[in-house]
């Protein structure tokens, strides 16, 4: 198990059921069983999943006896947001690269054309 | 092993050496041998962080011979952005709460400072 707050977080989005747990709550608090439902999952999958988001404070148990729902916290997401964002200018420059390539190309590809049609080639059948 | 893209970029980041290794490349390009230096790990653990980096396409190892550097790719940053994003509205939601509660608390506490000056209460001993 991850010690630090955030390889913990990370830890716990790194499975599509424990997102898909997170985006149900986003909408409002739910009990494990209504959790487990949607997924056709056994319920102690589900608290194993749901044991991992608490330990990461992603989320929280309600302390109501019986029907303990569980509410979202996004907390800890926050400071995994400034981790993130800290390599923001490193996706930039990657996606800029390769949009000023596909510009790029479309250019050569425009003037490639602008020249066929200036010499007066075609692509239909010419007699020498 | 994860399977989706965005778990195996959470997966990948929820080591604190990984991310030191993210961090490191962000400076530039670096060979195996010298991201191992720092952490004063053996060189197949940190070969097995690189592999976990790299399945997740997180990083780029160098097609040049012996030489073969790793160089950062924060292209899969960009999805897990998008994802944490999303639920922004959640912290800062959490955490204007928290303000208000302090602003609550901090004027609470002016105001019975206050009441204290007003009927002329102190903590020095007086006798009735």
């Amino acid at each position: 198990m991850p010690t630090d707050t955030l390889s913990a977080t990370f830890a716990a989005l790194a499975d599509p059921t424990r997102r898909a747990i997170l985006a149900r709550l986003s909408e409002g608090e739910a009990t494990v069983k209504a959790l487990a439902e949607p997924f056709e999952l056994s319920l102690p999958t589900v608290s194993k999943h749901l044991k991992v988001l608490e330990q990461a404070g992603l989320i929280v148990k309600s302390r109501e006896a019986q029907w303990r729902p569980c509410r979202l916290d996004a907390g800890p997401l926050k400071e995994a947001d400034e981790y993130i964002e800290r390599y923001r200018r490193f996706w930039e420059q990657r996606f800029s690269r390769l949009d000023n390539y596909l510009r790029e190309l479309q250019k050569s590809l425009k003037e490639s054309q602008h020249n066929r049609d200036e010499t007066g080639e075609d692509t239909g059948g010419r007699t020498e």
